[in-house]
């Protein structure tokens, strides 16, 4: 159960009205996902995170599919459930097939299971190589 | 340091060189890192890691440069220094551009940030709307 | 469904009831919460944590509700359900307002946001400047 | 070693230095902090970061030292060393002693190590009790 | 709610049979848990899976019983309620008893706690000594 | 750097010094390992976090050599690299040998990797099946 009230159309102050039509306007479901509710009991925190979802989220040197599957993975590694469940759906909506899903996993897996090797045996960063930095 | 011994190309048995020689070809540097060195300590941990990133990692229905952006989003939400600078180099290699390398940390960073407000406001799983899995 | 038996007040040895009576007592809610009696089932282990909590969490250098906010915000970042909805409570209880859990949240975010490009920029520890340490 | 470049004062352009005088003015310092350099890379992502952190760090409900110390707590719990040198030594300036260090992180590690118990057992968050929640 | 399909015994290709009906005999319960039903959905991540699980979790330098309270450990620290549910079963089938469990549990604990104050005070790697490397 | 003084032996106070003399017998060295020095600066953070680890640590259900590699499986997950050093000796000194070490490591890695799958498909605590908890 969550533990802040999420904020409905009717009790939303203005602000908060004008931030809720955005966001459904771009997510395109016609309604404000509970996230953005439970922010909006404090309208700063609202703002600050609508602009910034939706200016980092936007296509730009990289496309929206390649973003929302980077957030996806990150949200597994998180073990953000809410995150996952919403993430894999958009990212579906925006055309991840079941076999990118599944390739996606796989990497986020044994990113998962290789870094705790490199971790385990206290492998040196400087031992990765220089360059990493481009000239 | 490592706790353990990173395996020579001159004290490695058969089975390793072997190994040695195809990750050489595969990531044509010339050389082992040192990850690879490490695990080569026990035989079978090596050809298990190494089968499963060469396979993972290939390209598929994802191409390999989003591979390794996710292969580095995960990283970096693990913190593993090593892996953080040994996947960057190789998305570089692979195209990746300063302005994607800023976009892909950007959606990192967020995802981090929201994840942790979605947690601590507790939002139910339920509550991210049905349909993530396709009919 | 956890994965021991919670122990009742009846079935309880005379060590874990004594215990029992002095949680009770402390946190004045009349009763014990699941989590002590889960650890019961080891009648050492309720008692080093029960120590443990009763002395770290009482007013010192810190008041009560300062650490409360600190083990909510360590919470949220360990992803522990449990422990989340139990210590905003209990925060709340001490005089945490809804303007000061809003801000709490958004420090816990910004700094898993942060915290991400930091590591996700490999920025050394040395870099964060000399004098850490009080003279 | 940082994967991007540090840009330097002479070096970056109008909208930068513009920011940067605002950090080294807000921080107190006389200096911009090599995170800030590392983020001026793409100036989106430094502004959308400084916004960002001077508005949620600024007094408010909480203050200045409390969201310092809330700041350091879940810098601890994900691990990033560079984030923990710095607000340890940027609590110390607002004011925190070496007891309330020590206080801060009695409590950071009972959580972690709490966490881990109510986790390890399964415990429900509805077993944490009703009404967390403000009526 | 799952965000795959679960693969039922019907649907499954031949080479999901065959692997199915290695779980079922190897884990010996006369059915195949959902997380392989999952991972069905693209037979070679199930094939990587189920290969790599069933090589290293074999008795080998350590038990079987050990490697089950590693996996519990692990899967604890890393937040998964299913591998914590489904690895307590499995290892108490192996012979864990509820004094083994308690004591594992008190391991991860303070394992976790202690962790917190390492990082917290910033220990180096170095000050934990040399001769970690056998010789 | 550390963030806090590490307390020699002659700074110390009566009740730190008989701590010191303690941890000295105990693990065997002839010194007292920084970590403790770092927590001496609050002698009830060292007192309890000493009678914590000594009693946890000591035989019980479990010999030494698990309880070590468990809290050294823990530590890797946790990414600790001062604490991996540390038990990565002490489990060697208690008996582990390379082929144990890779086995752990093995184990620690896949239960790592397999976590992400499961959490990634967001298979649910229920579907681990019934019977967790013993009759």
């Amino acid at each position: 159960m969550p533990t802040v009230k999420l904020v409905g159309d009717d009790e939303a102050p203005p602000e908060v009205r004008a931030i809720y039509a955005e966001i459904s306007s771009t997510l395109g479901r016609g309604t404000v996902p509970p996230f953005w509710r439970a922010l909006a009991n404090d309208p700063p925190s609202l703002r600050r995170a609508w602009v910034q979802f939706s200016e980092v989220m936007a296509a730009g040197a990289l496309d929206k599919l390649v973003k929302e599957m980077l957030y996806l993975a990150v949200s597994v590694t998180n073990r953000c459930d809410y995150c996952i469940q919403a993430h894999t759906r958009i990212a579906r909506e925006l055309g991840m097939t079941d076999p990118m899903l599944a390739e996606l996993m796989q990497v986020v897996s044994i990113a998962g299971g290789l870094n705790q090797l490199v971790v385990g045996y206290q492998l040196e960063p400087t031992d990765a190589g220089e360059g990493t930095r481009n000239p």
